[in-house]
């Protein structure tokens, strides 16, 4: 056995090792990709382990996440800050080596997968992030950005829609530095792919506009990197390369569904170890293979100074730009705070004029920020007026994404995390429903993706219950580590802007299609969350919290309550998740707890609002699909007017009869 | 211009008058398309404007939804139930004509279309239903059903995700009576197609093992007819057409994407009039049009004779074919009571586990469930297991979808909608995201649509927190007329299968990875969404509510607490909404409202939970992602064990000190 094959084949059974003692992972794929990964990291990925943030690293996304196991026990053993612990410690508790890959939690890994397809469409948005960043700084005698961005996929992903979303973009877009490499084992975990899947998947491709490439040995690892060369040469086209492999390779289970997701168990085991002549105990590497794992490393010093020496070299020639490549990689919202201060309006406006005014007012001291929306970028206003798009020219700052929802989430996810550049992206609130997936790998991943959402309500009006939200905004405020905004206000609309730049998390923007009442408030007060905007003016009856285009009509309802002799404060709360996060104080002074009669007014679902209303006070909200007629007409259907909200709030303070508990 | 011209421009006007009258609408594919749909219903549908549920009907799905006022004035002029009054009402409060098309508000339409690239994964659907309903009933001397289904795409729908989902799956399954009619005018809504879309769409169909023609000239009535002549002969494959047309045709704005979703304005219109040759007022066709409409029409009355004799001719010949085909159609919820009754476990069992018995066991008395997953049927246990799989014989019960979630719960939406079927569809609760919008659409379209989601909580354990929810449920039960389940035991997994069958609504079921106690409960009591599951025994001190595998864990903390001297009373809540349903007294009998100290216990987010708990209760919820471990120690980490809760139970009861308000 050549050495080469025995590295692979004691890696294969590092991986199992790691699957039999956690008693839980995948041993088919990783059986099945090793070499494909062994050739990756071996001899084609320009990384520095030890650096592995490195912002001129070629970038790798194990698409298909189960994959972890042998992944894992590459990066451990081309150098990464994993030890043989942490493999050990494989899905246990509070390991650096958890079940999926985790971007962040596992040193080398460049984006968290497991929820098939939106690996390889991150691989996208890394591969587009890369053609920006080069447009923006590459210079006629210093390529500074220059990576390749490779994605490994199975049928799993090319069988989802979000993937194809992506990859139609990324032809379109003839993205060739990026290259898909397909894990083509011919086995899914219910079956073999061809009963679900009879698809000519070179011809696929080759519509999509990519290059393709076949290996017809996927043990060959030499045969996976001459394909891989070749797709480096591609210069308009992003290449996919095919790669036969035998899922669970050498073990009883061999192309059987059978070794997916299930352990092996010892016996397998032992016999796995005969068949691929590995004589090792488990968790050890052979001496041999450690030394030519190590001599295979050192070529990272090389790609570590090589990367030294550019952006040195760089930094001297290009002083200026090298100055703004670190304000993108380090932002601050100093500038943000104070090119906002100038900016106001004098008349009513719509949430998603405003959102396009703080927007393009933004895009002025940030270069970094890449607008984009599904095919509806004239409804959002999401769109840098003094800029093009890059679907034309990777200088420019707006993307059109095509009608591709899920696509452009995970794109942007991929926007983000290749580092330097901020993510806007917009579609209507009630298809946010399509992307909601890649919204909360956002937030698993901390990534600064800022999501504007516009036609908030059962206010879009004509185009009906199809087009109008009602359970999105609580579906989103239920994600861990997400801020949603539903502003009323410039000043809110400010305030959810000033949040998104400052938070290491995705932050989405809720805006309305109609226009909202010119309601003044303070941008400070704005960032708490929730405060008091109109006070009650008089011994409290009750709290009324609204939210963007339902602050007007609380104040409406405060001033028909106070003509009734009724004192109620209305408290605006554009981010909930903000408020919570409040000192408990502050929280109990803008709705005290000694208050039974709290009440919620937005136009959706009444969903957390209980947290606050209690059941005791009252959510007016709109649990039911919305209609199609003039919004107006819909506000009154659904009982959203001050006259109606007014009696019922007055009889709810009766019920509750004494003020206070 | 020959009549046939007429026919369509006449027909485009009245489309045209009606978004002017309404103010709002999209007029570039009401002109642009009119002449694929005029070609349909004058010369192709075999269907029953007066009877337009009539299940042997061809089924048409105007995926590209926006369409609707041509499509509304096409169905007027054919004869359904819609007059001149409602085309004038289009998009008005409760008129039959709404902004997008909705199944069951407007005769002729056969599924709600709006939110792209899901109708023509319902009309996938569909035709599978065809198959299905084809196999089961047909005989070699009559053939009962025998349908087409065609379905009109733009390049919205077919860049969405979900359309290659669907539409890979329909050449996989060669779904050859389904046609798709791609209304190709290479604009979008904000560009040109080409920029966002740079494809073969010709080349992309054929990977997926579609037949293709092209239509060179989209106003050519005739050629499109021919056309469809052609893809109605195809044996295995479906038929992908491509129809070159004009956005906008004959108006000021032709092939400009500023045609596609502006109100034209009285000036264009006047000028369109006249390039189009219509000389009638606004809103009236010209009476040689309405002759020669209404003798094209009496086609119709040769297709409701055929479908009338056919069904006559087989209740004759298979009267007891006849009589199952009438329970698909009719279906009660008796027998399943029945069936359900002798159903008992003696041991802990998962929850998965339970739901895959209950389906079994309904499945031996209703043969029109048809069971699925997205490529986990193994793990989810949604598998009728004395039959096969779809994908090798539509005799079978079970469907492998791939690895393709949204595509799943649209093609569970058409076999809904076609009638007769029953379908079960499953993946894991945390990938519920990635079809959410499809399950909004069964909602708002009220279809008899069961979802399973397992591996319901932390509990999945090592695959980590890509692979466990959180705010999934809260994000499915604010879905409006959307019933979830998560039942606690055997009892309550009846009762969520019996109420699903009983309900004209979707109905999500979720269910435990790991084993659940076998707790004793009475289905009756299940059915009412929340009961008393373990009372007091005391002085009421405060109530429990939880769900699912915490449940028993509730049941600990009662034992614990009482050990303490606290009287806590465990409610079982399976179904929120169901609970929420029943009369106010019934309510306040199971959580009376003198009581503040009330929690809820449930492994997710804490979202709608405060309903119950109101300001002075606690929920113990996940509202955070979840770990990889062993699912007990994850537990622990979210400190949902006996010990902590019962001390924080303590705790609340002591602060809210009196025990009643």
């Amino acid at each position: 056995m050549d050495l080469e094959t025995k590295n692979v084949n004691e890696l294969r059974l590092l991986a199992v090792d790691m699957i039999e003692r956690a008693n839980s992972g995948h041993p088919g794929i990783a059986l099945g990709s090793a070499p494909i990964l062994y050739a990756l990291y071996s001899k084609v990925l320009n990384v520095v382990p030890e650096d592995d943030k490195n912002i001129l690293r070629d970038r790798f996304i194990m698409s298909a996440g189960h994959g972890s196991s042998i992944y894992y026990a590459m990066l451990h053993a081309f150098g990464y800050k994993i030890s043989l612990n942490d493999l050990k410690s494989f899905r246990k508790l509070d390991s650096i080596t958890p079940g999926h890959p985790e971007y962040g939690a596992v040193p080398g890994v460049d984006a968290t997968t497991g929820p098939l397809g939106q690996g390889v469409s991150m691989a996208v948005g890394m591969a587009l992030a890369e053609r920006i960043m080069a447009k923006r700084f590459n210079k006629a005698d210093i390529t500074l950005f220059d990576n390749y961005t490779y994605t490994l996929v199975g049928e799993g992903c090319l069988m989802e829609g979000v993937s194809y979303e992506a990859l139609s973009l990324a032809g379109t877009l003839k993205l060739n530095k990026l290259i898909v490499l397909y894990d083509c084992n011919g086995i899914t975990l219910d079956s073999s792919t061809k009963s679900v899947m009879d698809q000519n998947i070179l011809g696929y491709f080759k519509s999509l506009n990519f290059s393709t490439i076949e290996v017809e040995d996927g043990n060959d690892v030499e045969g996976i990197i001459q394909a891989i060369n070749v797709a480096k040469q591609s210069k308009d086209k992003p290449t996919f390369i095919k790669i036969n492999t035998h899922i669970g390779y050498g073990s009883a289970l061999q192309d059987s569904n059978k070794a997916h997701g299930s352990v092996l168990g010892a016996d397998n085991v032992k016999l796995l170890r005969e068949t691929l002549g590995v004589t090792s105990e488990p968790f050890e590497l052979d001496k041999n293979v450690l030394r030519d794992l190590k001599f295979l490393s050192k070529r990272f010093d090389g790609v570590k100074k090589s990367f030294k020496e550019r952006m040195k070299v760089y930094s001297k020639a290009y002083p200026g730009d090298y100055k703004v490549l670190n304000e993108f990689l380090n932002m601050d919202t100093i500038k943000a705070e104070q090119v906002l201060a100038d900016l106001n309006i004098s008349e009513d406006m719509s949430g998603r004029d405003m959102g396009g005014l703080v927007l393009n007012k933004l895009a002025e001291v940030y270069s970094n920020l890449i607008c984009g929306a599904a095919d509806v970028c004239g409804s959002t206003k999401v769109n840098i007026k003094n800029s093009g798009f890059i679907n034309d020219d990777f200088a420019n700052k707006n993307i059109k994404y095509g009608i591709r929802e899920f696509g452009m989430g995970c794109i942007s996810n991929g926007l983000a995390l290749y580092g330097g550049l901020v993510p806007v992206n917009s579609t209507f609130l009630v298809f946010s429903d399509y992307m909601k997936s890649a919204m909360r790998l956002s937030a698993l991943m901390g990534q600064k993706v800022i999501s504007v959402f516009t036609h908030d309500s059962i206010a879009v009006g004509e185009d009906g219950a199809t087009h109008q939200s009602s359970e999105q905004m609580w579906g989103i405020r239920n994600i861990p580590h997400t801020y949603l905004f539903r502003p009323a206000n410039l000043a809110e609309t400010k305030a959810a802007y000033l949040t998104a730049l400052s938070k290491n998390n995705p932050t989405t923007i809720v805006l309305s299609r109609q226009k909202l009442k010119n309601i003044a408030s303070d941008v400070d007060m704005a960032k708490r969350g929730g405060y008091i905007l109109s006070p009650e003016g008089g011994t409290l009856n009750g709290v009324i919290i609204a939210t963007g285009s339902e602050v007007g009509l609380a104040l409406d309802v405060q001033a028909e309550l106070k003509s009734k002799g009724y004192n109620v404060r209305v408290v605006s709360m554009p981010s909930v998740e903000l408020f919570k996060e409040q000192p408990l104080k502050y929280r109990n002074d803008v709705i005290p707890t000694n208050i039974k009669s709290v009440f919620s007014i937005e136009a959706g679902a009444s969903g957390g609002w209980y947290e606050f209303t209690g059941r005791f006070g009252k959510c007016f909200a709109v649990d039911e699909f919305g209609a199609s007629a003039p919004y107006q007409e819909i506000y009154n259907k659904f009982g959203l007017t001050s006259e109606i909200i007014s009696k019922e709030i007055m009889q709810v303070i009766k019920n509750n009869k004494e003020k206070t508990i």
